[in-house]
């Protein structure tokens, strides 16, 4: 009865991310598209701001007029008008002249330097002296300073945030070129699994994985579809399965803990057209008995039933798939450097992955490891994060520095 | 001309926050309760998983009955039925015998730990033997090891992630009591301000706050209502400003660097009915010409119209009131250790606020200050956060630990 796993290392997994295709693209209004995908470069279309602009409020004025302006020796200027905000000044403005120009305001032709406000007294309404020596360019954004006609401002791949949005309204796009969000089936299995809204008897537990899993997705930019609880039958898994692939991107079936249940979704990915089992068993924990098959040309998972090391593998494999998938490439999670608050022993021969919780102590962040078994949920509410012990390492000591990978 | 700012330190205007309520609440189903705040406590409504569980496959046993058990010398037990998934086992198993029981089954009566089935031996039909012995509890998740009936599982106010909606599907719960994401009013002001669909003429820059605000916004949990760009004339400013804040519950008016506009600001703010400046002027960099107002009940803040300092002003101060007014206790945002890759200067008196790229060398973090003007905003899109130098110093050494607050 004993099973033995041909496992498979993270990296081998990891790379069977090619063997996969990428979601096609649409176009979102800028509104819809934070956290979206990036599906082609974006260029400047022009120069941005498209005119030399005043960073500070002052006098739009020629540098050299200024030289040598000092508290004792101010430079004397003739006030020639000011510059009208979102207009382009009329006038020039030359040697020993100034225009009164507001931050934001495009600098007179003549122009190259603003004296700010602060640095200036009025002498009466024709007449200015300045205290400081100005520099060419000084509190001036170059008409090409944010981004030059035909500058590859973004890259195809990245995920969309605030300033990434703001760049491509300062370029005038008004809908943007992205990933289509891959959608994901995600099915639970077990007899002993019932939906959240019903009450458990005992020996029954409620659906938390098929919820779980759903916001993970959702939380690395795919659309979650729900195939609720199927029965511990071949043809039921089968059916649920055939449906779930012809409507979504990639499948996830978790549960089978047990290896009945293991076996099953084994038998149900051999019988589905065109698949073929890529991964059974990998060298982590928790976490070991996932398998991963490609049907056609989508992947689809065996997750464990344990709803913690269902979580760990979807972060560890499943996310870097979805993130493939979804066109994402700086799709690296948030890595933050701790210490460990104590010794974690680990077995050879896999990469164990610990919950911790982050504490700031005496100025450094502590890592804590959060103990519990597996199918504990609470655990992972405890947590903030996830540590990685190698594969060669016997465990981690007291003080040693790691890399926690953030919710 | 010169102003003068009776500036504000950041902590003084945190402190602010209690001035203004919380956000009312409602219910949604826990499928779309990704990232929403949590208004209630969540109490476990019984214990969970409510059975002895089995986390291994094997044959549920007294541990008594396998004591000194080992290879050479096995326990010997009488295999007296199976346990079926998600029901209850009729059986009482005695000493001296075994049921079969998979990962997740209900430990049958009489016994109170599972013999993993890679340590025991199978004699025949109704016998097997046990090479290892056991503790009492082992290989068992007990009935309330995830949750003891009327314990606090979860606290209103923390920001819910896939854990915990996991948590919340244990508990039965189809839906949860959530804050109501406050409604943000977006305002642009400014006459040379366009929309983004417009080709700006010299002198025009396209209007990047909206789209920049309107993402922080939803990004912390809050829904943006957009009013577009309103031009610089005190009527015009002060009738958008009376419906947006009658529309929402906070808002937002950027734009106006030149002191002209922030003057209109400020009158308007005068003119509104039960308006009350808490804030004019910040000790930050940049962002010192950031204003606060209590409008009624609601905030209502003046921020600068260069977009990098509108976003600094948003991450630093307008986010802990967005957090506050949706009910969000542990808002703080992640925070990375790094150090700095060179000298950065910085005056005294004010908080600094310098965006940095983070890099990984051997085997550490560095910042590396992204410099540029403050109206630039590839600068922010090159950044991955922002590092305070505080009041009191007159900027950090290359090597410098710092911390940085990611985006």
């Amino acid at each position: 009865m004993k099973e033995f796993f041909k496992v498979t290392t993270i990296e081998a997994v990891l790379a069977l991310r090619n063997v996969f295709g990428r979601s096609g693209t649409e176009r979102v209004g800028i509104e819809q598209a934070l956290g979206r995908v990036l599906a082609a470069d974006l260029l400047a279309p022009g120069d941005i701001p498209g005119f030399d602009r005043a960073t500070v409020d002052g006098y739009a004025v020629r540098a050299a007029s200024t030289y040598g302006a000092s508290e004792g020796a101010p430079a004397y200027l003739a006030v020639v008008g000011a510059v009208e905000m979102g207009r382009t000044p009329i006038q020039a403005v030359g040697p020993g002249q100034a225009a009164r120009i507001a931050t934001g305001g495009m600098l007179p032709q003549g122009t190259d330097s603003v004296a700010m406000v602060e640095h200036t007294g009025v002498i009466d309404d024709a007449t200015i002296e300045v205290y400081r020596s100005l520099a060419p360019g000084q509190h001036v954004v170059a008409r090409d300073e944010d981004a030059a006609k035909g500058q590859t401002l973004l890259s195809a791949g990245i995920r969309l945030r605030p300033q990434e949005l703001g760049l491509l309204a300062a370029c005038g796009a008004t809908d943007v070129n992205v990933f289509v969000r891959p959608r994901v089936g995600i099915i639970s299995t077990g007899d002993e699994v019932v939906p959240v809204g019903a009450v458990p008897l005992p020996g029954q537990v409620r659906d938390v994985n098929t919820h779980t899993l759903a916001a993970l997705v959702g939380q690395c930019g795919g659309q979650a579809v729900l195939y609720g609880i199927v029965p511990d039958r071949y043809e039921a898994l089968l059916a649920v399965c055939r449906q779930a692939l012809a409507q979504n991107d990639m499948v996830l079936v978790s549960g089978g803990s047990s290896v009945g249940t293991r076996d099953l979704t084994v038998e149900v990915l051999a019988a589905l057209e065109q698949s073929r089992i890529l991964v059974h068993g990998v060298s982590i924990s928790p976490g070991k008995p996932t398998i991963l098959a490609q049907c056609g040309a989508k992947p689809f998972w065996g997750l464990p039933g344990h709803v913690t090391s269902a979580m760990v593998v979807f972060m560890v494999l499943v996310r870097p798939f979805l993130a493939h998938l979804a066109g994402w490439i700086n799709d690296a999670p948030v890595r933050v450097p701790a210490r460990l608050t104590r010794n974690v022993a680990s077995a050879q021969g896999r990469v164990d992955f610990v919950r911790v919780r982050l504490t700031r102590q005496t100025g450094e962040i502590w890592a804590e490891p959060i103990l519990g078994a597996s199918g504990l949920i609470r655990t992972m509410v405890a947590s903030d994060g996830l540590i990685a012990i190698d594969l060669n390492s016997e465990g981690l000591e007291q003080g040693a520095p790691v890399d926690v990978v953030l919710f």
